[in-house]
């Protein structure tokens, strides 16, 4: 028998009904001969619901006491789930991260997987049982319920997978798959059959938390097959797996875009008494995120690095640079506002390097001005003004024939 | 310092104002010196609402993944109430019944408690915390989440009163106390100071579920002082031990009533070739609850057996006593509906003869006829016509002189 997990989200047993739906999908994969195991988040909204009655009673509630409270979530969901199951003729036992032998440290509200236990669900399985697992929570070696934090059910499915074996590890959402490009706005985007995982990680936005990075990060450790499938409607989804076939092996197999990005540049004397990488810290350690940084030294001008951040950290980036600049030792220059980031992203490119020149000819040729640019092996991004935003990423889903499904990616 | 349970059950933490209220009541009795360990029960109708999603889903769930449902349900209220202390200064940890260590025997839906670990529990009190336990729900040998049934959290309370040797076990609830009457029809009730275990048990329905005869008997068996207590004012409530104190000493110390009661009444022939005991076998094995039998042999009339049962069995008691009557080997003779019970209840009882005299003499003078009587050992109960349940009641109230408050009971 072929074992195979099966993950459904928040809003796949959102209420009873959307339940049987779930249960008939199941019955269905078990009639198709797998061994299964199921995990589940909690029901829709429950998680919110339940946090908001912490904040009603505490400021800023006890993290080991948001832990118990919140897995009781999806506690609810596997049970209803594994009653609906058993009710309608399939053995289904639900278990508890605990009971199931997900350990993790004791890092609660945002632990990380030590260790999973697969012999509890593998006994089961050999049973004949359905296994429908709490996704989400685990438990510390101290015996202390813990949670995985932002996409810990998809983490949860994946260390499972990897634990037993699994041959693929499903993770079912409302969308048909991973696009080459976000379909509300590429109107030419294509869902892709198959995807790196490293490319998944460089696209993370296109798929606007379809999964979550760290889950892709695990099951690109432990080498589990995910698939991203739709919940309820047929379609094979997207497969992410270490390479894509050799057949579909293209440069560039998606294009990604982010706005309300804001460009800061700061100048300094040469010699410096600070130093770049001291500026940079300080950022970090007051959370925030700088994305591109490009540094310029141009001979008869003030060198300068100007560098990029989201908009909603734009005041708190102003007030720590004003407030560390004597200490730091530069003049705060500039910042422009009404940015935005397109990107796009293909293993091949490591071994094309005209992939990038493309890219800046074709922006060149649509007149759209390119502020910033940043490489990596499997991704080029540039910073273009926001109101192009679109259009070059529509231009560049054109130049690197993202829509041709005779490419069939 | 002395250690106390405190246990509150879903009334009185149904709301976030109402977990808040319980806080503070909790941190006055902290401040008071005590060791505290709280029990509590799901929120408000939250056990309900669990139940009726389960239903929607299946006609009968697994009662093994009813257990993990409705378990999730006191979860919610332990962390809340944690996570309420903690934000008001209050050091507090919350535990399942698994992590406190309560371990049941394997039946779902209506485990009974098989040990009590408390190391785990004296070890958080040592360390000054406050622990918070999920009331009704424990752990099997096997590792499987069960819950006590009906009135569950009461026993969960006091198995840990018994464990940890709590000075007292106090069972929160929305009534004063426990009274010599129920105080909604006999205006003269008088909340009573203490009462015997065995007479709690046997004036139960006085109560209106208070308190399960299931955590009364475990309380009896081990010997824990449990109170009645109100939650949300001042009060010492009720308390409940082996003996009361000898100045208290009443020969009897409550009158309990019940409506809708129905006298059967079966004759037989002599010698009769079935036998009583297995028509009352049948019965039971029908789940028909059988309460007073009386048995009159008479000279020259038919041998007959009467016995009464509440008014929503007698369909379902009439279709066996049919079903059943050629191998049984009687005659259904009547039935008679329209009566109640009802009882007095004290443990002096024992010692005082004349007691059942009293009563009947009282019910005489009042001209109230008495259909049907049964005794033990601390209670005399009477079926009378249920339009003279509350004249009866209120007249055995008035004869052994509950409402006098210098009989300080």
């Amino acid at each position: 028998m072929t074992k195979i997990v099966m993950k459904f989200g928040g809003t796949s047993v959102e209420s009873t009904e959307k339940i049987t739906d779930v249960a008939n999908r199941v019955k269905g994969e078990k009639e198709n001969g797998h061994d299964i195991v199921v995990v589940v988040s909690a029901m829709g909204k429950a998680t919110d619901e339940l946090s908001k009655l912490a904040f009603e009673l505490a400021d800023s509630p006890s993290k080991r006491e948001m832990d118990m409270l919140l897995s009781s979530g999806e506690q609810v969901t596997m049970a209803l789930l594994s009653l609906k199951l058993n009710a309608i003729g399939v053995e289904a036992i639900s278990l508890t991260g605990a009971q199931a032998g997900l350990i993790t440290d004791s890092v609660h509200r945002n632990a990380k997987v030590m260790k999973m236990d697969p012999s509890k669900i593998d006994g089961l399985l050999a049973a004949n049982k359905v296994v429908i697992v709490a996704g989400f929570q685990g438990i510390s070696e101290a015996g202390e319920i813990t949670t995985l934090g932002r996409g810990g059910s998809d983490t949860t499915a994946v260390a499972i997978a990897a634990s037993i074996e699994a041959e693929i590890c499903d993770i079912y959402t409302d969308v048909d798959g991973i696009y080459t490009s976000d379909p509300r706005y590429i109107e030419s985007a294509r869902k892709l059959e198959q995807l790196e995982y490293d490319e998944m990680l460089e696209l993370a936005n296109l798929g606007a938390g379809v999964l979550h990075p760290r889950a892709v990060e695990f099951a690109k450790n432990y080498k589990v097959p995910l698939r991203v499938r739709p919940s309820f409607k047929d379609g094979e989804g997207t497969i992410l797996k270490e390479e894509v076939d050799v057949e579909n092996n293209l440069v560039v197999r998606g294009v990604a875009f982010e706005s309300d990005i804001v460009r800061l540049t700061i100048e300094y004397e040469i010699p410096f008494n600070g130093s770049l990488a001291s500026i940079f810290t300080t950022l970090a350690a007051n959370h925030i995120n700088v994305d591109i940084i490009v540094q310029s030294i141009v001979e008869g001008v003030k060198p300068a690095v100007s560098f990029s951040i989201k908009k909603e950290s734009l005041s708190e980036a102003i007030t720590v640079l004003e407030t560390h600049k004597q200490a730091l030792g530069f003049t705060f220059a500039d910042f422009e506002v009404g940015l935005s980031k397109v990107s796009i992203v293909g293993s091949g490119m490591v071994s094309n390097p005209g992939v990038a020149a493309q890219m800046f000819d074709r922006l060149r040729k649509e007149n759209i001005p390119v502020k910033m640019v940043s490489t990596s092996e499997i991704k080029v991004s540039v910073v273009v003004p926001q109101q192009n935003m679109i259009e070059a990423a529509n231009a560049l889903h054109d130049e690197f024939e993202l829509a041709l499904t005779h490419q069939s990616v």
